[in-house]
Order: structure tokens, then sequence, then C-alpha cells
């Protein structure tokens, strides 16, 4: 994996600040458990209430936390005061998502100007032993915030 | 768009009664609008907990509402007795999640007996007036429901 | 689907001649069948040369049919002195692609200033008769072609 | 990466086989670089019939040795007497292909008996200098040979 430097020496900062202005972050009970430049781990306990038919988590949650993940990995590396938007992911579904806790870990494939390609992997955790649920590939792309109605970036 | 020819007669209640049987779909306020043989309708309203860092409605959970759209309508064509389980998903996010409702409309494009393709579209709603916000191509595997263990459907 | 207004008037003598310039298509045999605004049909005859192991047209193959298909549709959409490459795009093989000839279908979701997403299916044809082989959603980005490195799109 | 048990002593034969009978990679001047289990390198050289518009070779010939690559790998762990088809897969373009070799390197993510999910890296090299180009993550479908037709996998 590779090494990025930084653009925005505040990068940790900001891009924590960014997580905690998620509300869905909140809901889903999803935190930051480490942040380096081009990289960031999530954690989220298990809770009955995202869970499908079978009481493994709904894949659509599992994905919002491999979007944020990626959506912060490629954040840390943005210069000061742009936002970030995603523009499309795939996500393949490895394992039922059974656990107490899950891991999402992301790290930036291809950091781009506008552009930026993150990997990312969600683990379960039971007593302690980790195994792989799901992986996604994502396209983020860096906005500035000012001036730009985000509506627009595809327009 | 081809029509299908349920194997189940009962379609609508079983898998009405799966949807039923999700509480993320419970928690998320997601509810079914309309459902035929491999086509499914679901309704969400806006609610400032699920959104990310400008207000919009969090990628992962549109996903979950475009997810679970893809599943009900293949679970429509399946056997009875089965279960099913997502592969795979790849989301393309088209517009910023913003409105008072979003519709999640998916219809099954190749029905197999262990694998069935589907397409699915997030539509946003202002005012009355609907706006596309996202696609889903997804690929859903039918399963045994007794006598399986979910977890093995990838041993 | 959305009917769409070309920004260049000459769109289709530019896509084609674009189309023309590329070798690929040639060793291919791939021609255009069709091209409005947004839209695009490819025509590709079989040949054992692009075959994998049972017979069947390659995966990759019917994939660069389906992307130079997205592309066309995308290009016919941008202005006047535009250049276009793909980002990423999700392909999805629904039958083994055995028959006399090929169709690429492509026509464009969201045309964008600086990203399309397009949606393309190939069809087999056998005894004058079709059936869906492959599905395709792509992103493609707009370069400016002067004064611009083309690897620079993601740096 | 995690190690895999072959379950055919003779995995690198047939697999080996199984590549050598594919008249696209002949084609294509594709050949095996590395096989182990679970594990496959293929390599290409440049050929100006296989590039677009602007020299790069076209992304659905990256495509092909991506998806190749990630086909041996997963037959590289399936069981005597199988055959393997595509299922889907996802490539995102991170760079212009171009150089004076491309290397496919696939391996399993997660090996199942009716699913395997391969990742693969495609590299340009240009005075012995591997740069990365192309991401695939695939989901491959195993197939009894025979008494079993391929069309039917889906159906």
């Amino acid at each position: 994996m590779p090494r990025f430097e930084p653009k925005n020496p505040d990068y940790r900062k900001v891009a924590t600040a960014t997580f905690d202005r998620q509300p869905a972050m909140r809901t889903l009970g999803i935190s930051i458990a480490r942040i380096e430049p081009g990289e960031v781990d999530l954690s989220m306990p298990y809770s009955l209430d995202w869970t499908q038919q079978n009481g493994f988590v709904h894949a659509g949650i599992i994905t919002a936390g491999l979007d944020s993940a990626c959506g912060i990995a490629a954040f840390t590396l943005m210069p000061s005061g742009s936002d970030i938007l995603t523009v499309e992911f795939k996500t393949n579904l490895l394992a039922p998502a059974k656990g107490e806790r899950f891991s999402f870990r992301a790290h930036v494939v291809k950091p781009g100007r506008t552009l930026t390609v993150c990997e990312a992997r969600a683990f379960a955790e039971t007593n302690g032993v980790e195994s792989l649920i799901a992986t996604m590939t994502g396209t983020l792309m860096a906005l500035a915030p000012r001036g730009q109605d985000p509506r627009t970036h595809l327009a």
C-alpha cells in the first residue's frame, strides 16, 4: 500500500470534523478508530435495528460504513476547503454480517485532483476473532465547498 | 421490460412477509409501495437521522433501499421455501439525495435458479416532482432456507 | 429514456471520427450501427479469434464493445473540442456470448460537465433472434484535448 | 493475502490447459507469467491493434486480461472436472494504458463452492518501471462441465 503526503496539515482535525457532522454516523453508532493520511478505520457495534430477515446486518448499512470509510480516507488527502461526494461504489458481500462489532477499513488506491479511488474491507468481530465480510471499491469526487452547489457536480 | 411468471402463487404474501421481518426496513421507515412479479417499489420519508455532512441522505442508506428493492423483486420469482442473499451490487450516485420522500424501484433483468440480476433506480420527490438520484445493478442468490446455513453460501 | 440536446451540432461527425480513430474497434470489426444524441448502437460479427475455452466470445471483448458504446454515447453530448476517458464500469454477464452477431447499445443516463453516467446492453443475434447477454453501467469523464495530458486526469 | 490449499493436485496443469484453450488469449498475445493456488499473473505486450483514439490500450482489452487472470486464479482452487464462468466484474481505470508490456495480477479473496470473488490489478511497464493502471473485482462461478449446459447457469 502506498504512503501518502497530506496536502492539508490539519487533515486529521478536518476529516474528523467532517465525519462528526454526519448524523447518519451518529445514528448508526459508527466512530473513527484510526485515521492516517489516505487510511481510515471505522467501528460499529452490532444492533438488531439494522438487521435483515436473518439477523444479519443489512448490506446497505455495511455499505454505509464502507462508503464513509472511503470518503474520509479520500478526504484526508484533499486540500484545505474541499468537500467530497461519492460518485459510485461496488460492494461484494462475502459472508453474512453477524458479529459483536464491525470494522470498516479504507485506503486510497489512487488519489487525484478531481477523482480519488479507494478500496475498503468490512470485518465482523466475534469473541475477538475477525472475519472478512465485504469489500468495496469506490470513486470519490473533490468539490470546492463555497460558491458551488454540490447538486451540480454531475451537471 | 420483460414480464415474468411467478413460480410461487403466494409470491406477494411471502415477499411482503420477508420484507416485514427486516428490522432495518422498519428502522428506516421504508415500506412497500408496489409489488408485482419481478418488480418492487419501496418508499422512504426523508429524515435528518440518515444524512451526511451536507444534509443529503447518506449513500449507504440510499443503497439500503435500492438493495432491499432488488432483493424483494428477485424474491417474487423464486420458488416457495427459498431464502435470498445479496451477492454484490454497484451503485452510481447521480445527484444529492435531498427531498421529502424517496422511491426505490427495482426490476429483475435476468431471473435464474441460483443467481438473479436486478436493476433499481432511486428517485427523490420534492413538491410532487421526482428526480433520479441513483442507480443500482445487483446480483442476488437464492438459498434453500432449511438445512442449509446461509453462512456457507460462498463456502 | 430522456432525450438530450447535443451541445455540438457536429456531434455525429465528431463522434464518428473519434470512433474511427480507435484501432481496437477496427481490429475487432466493430462498426457504428446507429448514433443519436446520447445513444449509440455498435455491431460486431462473431469471430473464433475472440473466444474463450467454450467457444463463447470473451467477456473482455464484450466489455470492449459495451465500453466503446458508452464512450461514444457520452461523447455525443460533449462540447466541441472535448476528449473522453472511461473512469470505471461494471459488467454483468447474463448469458454466454454465442451468436452470429453482437449488438452493443448504450444511452446516457446522466450527462454532466465533468462526469457522464451511461448504461449499455449487449445482445447476441442467432437466426435473426436477439437475446440479452450482458449489461454495463459506466462512468465517463470529459477532458479538454489540448494542453492537458490525459495521464493526469486522476492526478 | 490468505494462502489457499488447492482441491485438485493437478491444478497447475488443468488451469494452464484451460487458459491455452482460449483463442482470445492467443490473439491478444497474453501468456501466464506465474500461477500459484489462488494467484495468477498474466503478461501482454503492447500492440497498436488494441488501442483507442489516444494510443492507449482499450479499456476492454485491459479488462480481458484482468478477467482472465481472475478466472484462472479462481479455477486453481476448484475441484477436478469444474468449468468456470464470469458472473460480473467492475473495473476502475486509474491511468492510461500506455507501456511496453502489461501485467494482470489476480488473487482469490473468497473461494466458494459455487461463487468465488477475486481481485486483480493491471500494471503498465515502461523502461522497467511499473505503474498501476487499473483494478478489478470479479465474481466467478464454478460449473460442472459435463451434463450441464453452461447457458443455463443463470436459468
